[in-house]
């Protein structure tokens, strides 16, 4: 796998607080801010606020403050097909898949895995954003 | 502020399990292992893995588990006269310090402050690293 992600997730408990901080105070801009969910643009990837228990629930796990940190990686592909690879060479690893890759609400396809300490991994293929 | 970090940082229980996941599931290669931290270059920054009870001593905070997501972000500076300035420009926002920037165990310098819900960001120069 190549060693980049492209996105780091955020889980917040207040969307608006969170995303002024970021404008407001280290005057950056997002690029995408509807939809429940804000985008900045970084080097390289993109640094995105959500709603945390929106975050937990599109895992699939509960947010009961023990163990989640109330974070994601996700790592982008072309297409359907190469998140279905990546899944099944992953598996093959040992690699605990949480969520087998689907059809998901906003759109794409995606799922999720765990690293050795549950942090989670989303995979995914997002039609509407260029890579 | 430049619309970038340099390090995403998670804070982990089992520094041996967590980097072996890096280099055996996703066939990760880290540039750095040893002095208990290890960094893996990714697409503009490095991801770094640390143990967590260090990482919470270096902001300065417990980590009993409560708020504490074990993660935090860096923006590396050029100079600590650019540190002084980036926390002088950020206290005068009215963002909080949560430590202010001084002379460090590993050489460098460096200080953390805290987003709307406490993510920390770390603002540090290190002579040992090149940006």
């Amino acid at each position: 796998m190549k060693q980049s992600l492209n996105f780091v997730t955020i889980g917040v408990a207040n969307l608006e607080k969170a995303k002024n901080f970021y404008i407001d105070k280290f005057g950056w801009k997002p690029f995408k801010d509807d939809d429940g969910i804000v985008f900045f643009q970084l080097n390289g990837f993109i640094f995105a606020l959500f709603p945390e228990d929106e975050l937990a629930d599109d895992i699939g796990i509960v947010n009961d403050g023990s163990g989640f940190r109330r974070m994601t990686f996700a790592i982008n592909c072309r297409s359907e097909e190469e998140v279905n690879q990546m899944f099944s060479e992953l598996e093959k690893n040992g690699v605990k898949i949480v969520k087998p890759p689907a059809k998901v609400f906003w759109g794409g396809y995606s799922g999720y895995i765990a690293d050795a300490e549950d942090n989670y991994w989303e995979i995914a293929f997002n039609p509407f954003l260029k890579l």
